[in-house]
């Protein structure tokens, strides 16, 4: 369904980093959930960029809702939510040289040179705020229910952030944070790092690792609608995504099996693991357990330092050293965008299991 | 869709590990497609267990194409291959104990205790031989385009397997050989592993890494049918699969940008890379160069070793020893899986591409 | 999705008139539902040709179900059903001629001349055995909600049965009924004229009717998933069936607002329409009245008279006078079908409203 | 996918009748495309109340284009417009009586009281303005491929319009034509009748018929993909519309195999019908013929007239006379949302068979 991204709670993507206006459209969710601007914009500002360790590039992000939303609740219907750009320098871009590391290549073979290049067009992370503010009012939803999604830099610049220790107030703490780490002195090293990166015209990379507490047990569908296969695919639209592993995931590659499984026990009556090294998914559907998965981020592929390709329109190598305002890391960023994937996709997980109106329900 | 995968090219899968039959449908791939049932024998032969580093369960395979295929060709109507189930002795099994690291548990939960539970009825890796089946016909469609698919088991028990440097070459090995490695030496060592955890009544895990080669530029949809989304979407539905990284992957989050780019130039006359970090997707779309990604493989759950867990039916904890017969590893038996998976999402988006009958052209 | 019709309850068909087997995969019903055999064999009698007024090829339908059902019941994983074809003289086809009203000439352009053209291939009306056998479980888990279904044959040859007086006692007594009508008399009056065209070596049409009572309110989805889009994409499946009308439909064309619209009142404390000239649908949701449709079945179109076409082997016109077993009429065949897409279109809806396992529950 | 049309090229709409802006996101149409703003200010004027047989509610729907375009043409990202509610007085409307034939009642129990109630909120037949926008993108599309559509009023009020006699030229002028017949004498007194009933504070319903020239054959998919479930799909969600019908049609109920059967002869080498009973498919795939087919459009349901119903507010029956300003007939302004669903759903048709850009190519 190219830029639709669900089954029965769906979400659609549009716009241009230097178009009119970029947007998405929420449709399938379930009526009479509250719609809380504040949480859209505080979403909001954990994706723009801020501070020396980002472009300069200024978004407001003055959404607007424009459809979907009556007196302050979901109605069901499509909800839509519009962000007007500004403050875009299209000066600064011309067709030419194709950016290494990014789309720019393969959006003209795709396009037949058709595709809006300036800044990126469509495939500019610019898109991911409609995808933010359409995850912000999921997770919302999924408050309600007391499902809590968070994530951390697990991992910038070669520096690892701690472990989670107590999940559930560790997530509302980390969704306050603009830069989500779990030990703030790792976390500070890392933007000093990323600060350094950028002096040098160059980008760095980091893992970020994302815990769901609260989701029911039996969610997800054999063969090809697994969590795992939702989730990722999901999560490999976010630009800069090339990795994405549950539980202990490619740690588990060099392990026994008898130290990868997860035993069961009885825990109030009901079947719980006592470690969690699937990461809370057992053949593809939710165990009950806490929802444990990584994502590898990318060093941004724009950099100041000069860098070998090739000109399109003219047809030659050349060398290219990009200007303009970029980012040194986006993984930081990056947190929020994941947090929003992964809130649109458990809420259309959960519609399609107990339908439409489960989120409905009272808070409990 | 849960057991159907595709939107032009889809294969649905049905069956159980003590079922009848099981088997897959595979619809929307172009007409006049020869259909070599040979090399559906031999993926199935790859795929079969083996020897001591595996289940002593016989499996003979002995799959039939029931529609869809006329005077040996595809009709380009729904092609459905049967494969009963034998040797199935399901006195093994009873309903008891959730077997940790299995979907007992949550197929339990999902499905009200309605599941077939033998043998992890519908969970069973048994259904990937339908799937081997189906993405064998995929492949020899690919073939005819020059767009081939080779994996090896990149890592098994913590020995690693050598790189590619002839990937046409190697691959074309790689397809003839039952544990398929580059280096002959390091792929005895890894059976010496699975040998003796096997012994020990314990399991390994591993790492399968695919290459593709002949893949066009220009196939993948932003923002969320990327290759790397509907790959991963397939991967993931492969048993024990728990992780899943296109190009370098969650090595790049270490990296700088500068590291990671591809830079371009020019190789008679269009654009190329001259590193492949991105795995030949950028933003997504196909860029020509070769496709890699890696699959991490948990250890097989099914072990002899004492395990804690819960029984079900009688509502008690207890330990459980499995007998039966399992894998001591899968990593080398999903290695043709995975090559399944990937031939029909290739299908898939190339149909998606360039239409329902882009395969059906005369091989180039 | 080419064959297979549905969101969260799937059947996907296969098969050709002169294949091996024939079948269906029933993908997502509730787990529980008790599978009746004796019901599946019912309907399958119901649509098997019989009598003069059928074709004289014999059809055992000896179905046989190898996946999905466990202890006689749906597991909630994909249950396939098979039928072998039994008594296929291909020696009485043969390419050459494509027959008028029939799909030979657009399966050949379509499939490049790959299709498998004998008696219709994929295209027969032989393959709505394997829709009817999943339709009646549809139907089966349906009866225990009580959401009944039934379909009379309303218009043949020219002539009217009876129009419903007591819907849900009728629905019942329709259903045992080989030839289904309201009123015996208009019924044989109908049988009669289908002998008659018979005898002439020619075919006769007619209109299905269809009534669904315990139909709940609220189930259908703005603007594209309409229970009637729903509805007409399953009915248009059906071979033959050229139009597709809800309530009064196109005798609404001539009406005024104040005879059209249904007035509503309150019965028991609940809305409910004095009239139904919209047949239980308002903006494509059910408003809990007795659902009514019709579909419009043309003449079957394998007819004994000598008729003009093009013979596309030898690239010439020449005059067709079809030999072999021709139903004269298949509009009292093809009720059972209508009765079965649906079932698998409401379980659909039905699912996507209120969840998977809706379905599951007791029978009230 | 509820409000979202199409496998290929899809449409998703989203607005309400009183809310800030409707709009429309048409994803995959192919790339280089000249977007003629012309072209979709025409068929929204097309689509306008105008005169007295028409609602007085003044709609300047001022269009934008705000993503998917650039300089000029398609991109083939996401294409969305928007066009601002303007003249909304919701004082006319508030929560209370549901009226007739609507889906308030349907909308009601459907979102749980949640809905935008004014003015029918998302049921209005206002979003048709938002996807008579996105339709007209498409038509332009395949005029440049000689694929024309057209539709008339066959009948409005009891009176008939001529039958067509030369298509293409014929298309050609209706698509000129705010009240769309091929003799406007019959128009005249179709266009009196609208204004009668409206004077009785009435309403009047109708037939459209769709002709489309130029559809190359083998287009379509068996079972679930016929160009008669996909086009029926579509033109059911329009609102009003309750029954759609090919060829012949519900005539065909009453006809002869060897009356309805289209003969075949070669025309310039090619196979072609002699008759067109079927309306340019058999089989469920085109024929190369021109495809024909009709929409009954019910009377509006919004009349002056009393009408009993009830008030879901206060729980109590109650006597309804609308106020406000409705339309005495729609079927003359459906018109055009039936071209823009058949251009939208050809487009997808053709996309998924032909692949994404073989709109793109050259005008022929």
């Amino acid at each position: 369904m190219k830029n639709t991204l669900g089954n029965s709670v769906c979400v659609t993507l549009f716009g241009e980093s230097h178009g009119a206006q970029i947007g998405a459209v929420l449709d399938g969710l379930a009526p009479g959930i509250p719609v809380d601007e504040a949480l859209i914009a505080h979403q909001l500002e954990l994706r723009r960029p801020a501070g020396k360790i980002s472009t300069a590039r200024r978004e407001q992000d003055a959404f607007s809702i424009v459809s979907g939303v009556f007196e302050g609740k979901t109605t069901g219907t499509p909800l839509t939510i519009l962000i007007p750009n500004e403050d875009t320098r299209s000066g600064d871009y011309r067709r030419g040289p194709v950016r290494p590391g990014h789309a720019d290549y393969t959006a003209y073979v795709k396009y037949h040179g058709y595709e809006d290049y300036r800044g990126g067009g469509h495939f500019s992370g610019r898109i991911t705020a409609a995808l933010t503010a359409a995850g912000a009012i999921a997770t919302g939803a999924l408050r309600r229910r007391n499902i809590l999604i968070g994530t951390h830099v697990a991992r910038c610049a070669g520096i690892s952030d701690a472990a989670f220790r107590d999940p559930e107030s560790e997530i509302i703490r980390l969704n306050e944070m603009p830069f989500a780490v779990l030990d703030e002195e790792r976390g500070a090293a890392m933007r000093a790092a990323i600060e350094k990166a950028a002096e040098s015209g160059d980008s760095v990379g980091g893992i970020l690792e994302t815990l769901v507490t609260g989701m029911p047990a039996g969610i997800g569908e054999p063969w090809f609608d697994t969590l795992e296969s939702m989730l990722a695919h999901g999560l490999f639209g976010i630009p800069a995504v090339k990795g994405v592993e549950f539980g202990d995931g490619f740690a588990l590659a060099d392990r026994k099996g008898s130290e990868a499984n997860d035993a069961f026990y009885l825990r109030d009556g009901k079947p719980a693991t006592a470690t969690n090294h699937n990461g809370g998914i057992n053949g593809g559907i939710s165990n009950g357990m806490t929802m444990v998965f990584r994502c590898a981020v990318k060093p941004t592929p724009s950099i100041r330092l000069p860098q070998q390709t090739v000109n399109l329109r003219e047809g030659r190598e050349e060398e290219l050293s990009l200007g303009g305002r970029h980012d040194p890391a986006i993984v930081h960023r990056a947190r929020v965008v994941a947090d929003s994937v992964t809130a649109l996709v458990l809420c259309d997980a959960l519609a399609m299991r107990y339908g439409t109106d489960w989120l409905r329900g009272d808070p409990t």
